[in-house]
């Protein structure tokens, strides 16, 4: 298991006139922690495409709207990974208010698409597991 | 069981940089089918909102991606509800591409806030809840 | 000249939470009118990207907001071209409200870029050119 | 005359089909760079809001794309106010990469609006334009 955290200011642009972090923006936040936690492990997602040629669509999503999240709130996103990536990775992410209070829970699942062929691979990138492996080791 | 089905152009602004409509927006179109729904049986959200001062917040999501969606498509949004709201409503989603194919299914739970009190309502507004049964019923 | 109109409504992603469509979102509406503009005359912005191999970055784009645009309005996007494009092209925009007030006035510019050599093209591609250049004449 | 850097990342959400930063989200950009300014001067736009019941809409922008911003850039947001504001306050902003090239330069002309009345403010919050005086002054 390996987890990390980042830190996202809630902005204008991404409020609904009901004054709360509009419910269709928090996959921008998954996004940012996912993208993150890959950076932090001394990889990168940028790279993932452009070197690797590989890129991450989404399968599917779940999320449970806990709290409303508001203007201007330094959320940090908690990004989790507990199992190895096989043919899909599991991210799994907590958004906490300033308050430390748990606002938001998402589970996303990605899949691993060959920019080539354009077909899913069998199998996440050899690099990423190995990372993953090393840190789940430790 | 009421269902309704609403037309939307996949906007370049959506895409993301793998060509597709990013895993984010898609919110904003079960958002247009759930809001065109309540317009197609004569009442409106923004009404809901203005007179009935009640405001309807996500509390849960699930999105499955089935097939990517891609800039310029039009898509047939086909809202479903299936059971009288109580203290949530359930929207159920299937997006659909000009080719007919099935591409992506959500299934998004909304509750009831009063904005005087901005506690959540013990049940969906009289009005609504009528007026759907009124269809359930034909 | 020619001058095309093509509504759309206000969705709640759109707003924020002073409960007006955010500043941000306009361009999205401005696209909106230049696309359903270049489609009413018989071509198509997706074609030009993947037959024509010419996309258009905007180059340049001033905005007046002149009145708020509020949740749920459904906005006419009148998008006007007064002279042929040459190196760019200017889209002229007006926005008007349900209650026929004009609410937003944008001009945004915008260049041909050679999708094979990712440089700038020193004209318009001709189909556009003369498309237009026989609809001006009528 | 007064200036503030701030950095912010682009991401996927953010990106086009063309790979670039879509031209209607620089918005959110200049959003960023002005709040962080009057973050960095110890006042803040939440408090403008919810203690002075003023808000701040756009009132006209102007932009010029100079080069394409890329997916996962750290950008820089210079904000620049060179007069003291009035009935309007400008903030000039420009878009700094990474190789430290300007690829974005903006005008925003913003109004102080009254929240009870919902009418223009003839002057800027006091606070405001004294806080900035002083820096001008230094």
């Amino acid at each position: 298991m390996y987890s990390f955290d980042f830190k996202k200011r809630v902005r204008y642009a991404e409020t609904d006139q009901m004054g709360y972090l509009y419910y269709g923006n928090y996959a921008t936040y998954y996004e940012i922690g996912r993208v993150e936690l890959i950076r932090s492990i001394g990889l990168s997602y940028k790279q993932m495409e452009e070197e690797w040629k590989v890129m991450m669509p989404v399968a599917s999503m779940e999320v449970k709207y806990l709290r409303p999240i508001y203007y201007d709130e330094e959320i940090t996103i908690r990004t989790t990974i507990k199992e190895l990536p096989e043919k899909f990775v599991n991210f799994h992410c907590e958004l906490i208010n300033e308050a430390g209070k748990l606002v938001n829970v998402a589970k996303v699942r990605l899949c691993f698409v060959d920019m080539n062929t354009m077909k899913t691979c069998p199998l996440a990138p050899a690099p990423l597991i190995q990372k993953l492996q090393e840190i789940f080791e430790q």
